[in-house]
């Protein structure tokens, strides 16, 4: 996925969230500092939401470690709820919570569109 | 004052927050967006701050209204404090909330070292 992908995906997402009364806002740029950054935090005064977004042109992507761990840290700390949200193309964006993620034979954490139909959110669901 | 100046300042600011167990992070480049974003936004799990930082060479500044509008209407939205913080040179970090601010005889809204001295609270003051 390209950088300028992402980006629109997020800013996408991020739109959805201000028309559905929350504010908030895209993380500056990650090479400009070394601690970590999810993607999107919103919040509308009652729920905080920490957000790693990815954009699949495919049904299924493998997902770092590392930045899910990061998330997981972050959301702790600044408290707000840790979430992935997924955006698969001409179908739209699921939402999942790391813990519901499955891992391969190896160990990696694996989204899947078949996990996020069954575990994940919709948007709907999600701000429900 | 130059950007890299302000972006030197809220980075500073930033590592001072993750260093007193708040989490956070600074927004993406306001360019990228129409979208309201304070410079900073940090939180504790208990507290939430959205902070308009700015750099000062000289002992007092006009602030811009829209964008002390915009950081009250976003902290509002978001479900955070609106923090205002000022970092006068070889003195350090002082934070106001903008209702605390004074205004100019023509309506502007101030922020000298004189006030912030006296209705403002100093880092540790304000993460206490």
């Amino acid at each position: 996925m390209s950088k300028s992908k992402g980006s629109r995906a997020e800013r996408e997402l991020l739109a959805m969230f201000w028309e559905n009364n929350f504010a908030g806002y895209r993380a500056a740029g990650s090479g400009s500092t070394p601690l970590p950054s999810p993607d999107l935090l919103v919040g509308n005064g009652k729920r905080y939401l920490a957000i790693e977004c990815k954009s699949l042109k495919t049904k299924a992507k493998y997902l770092e470690q590392e930045q899910i761990k990061e998330l997981i840290e972050f959301s702790k700390k600044f408290g707000a709820e840790p979430w992935i949200g997924l955006r698969f193309n001409n179908i739209g964006w699921y939402f999942i919570q790391p813990n519901k993620l499955k891992k391969s034979k190896k160990g990696s954490l694996v989204a899947s569109l078949k996990t996020l139909k069954e575990n994940g959110l919709t948007f709907n669901e999600l701000i429900k």
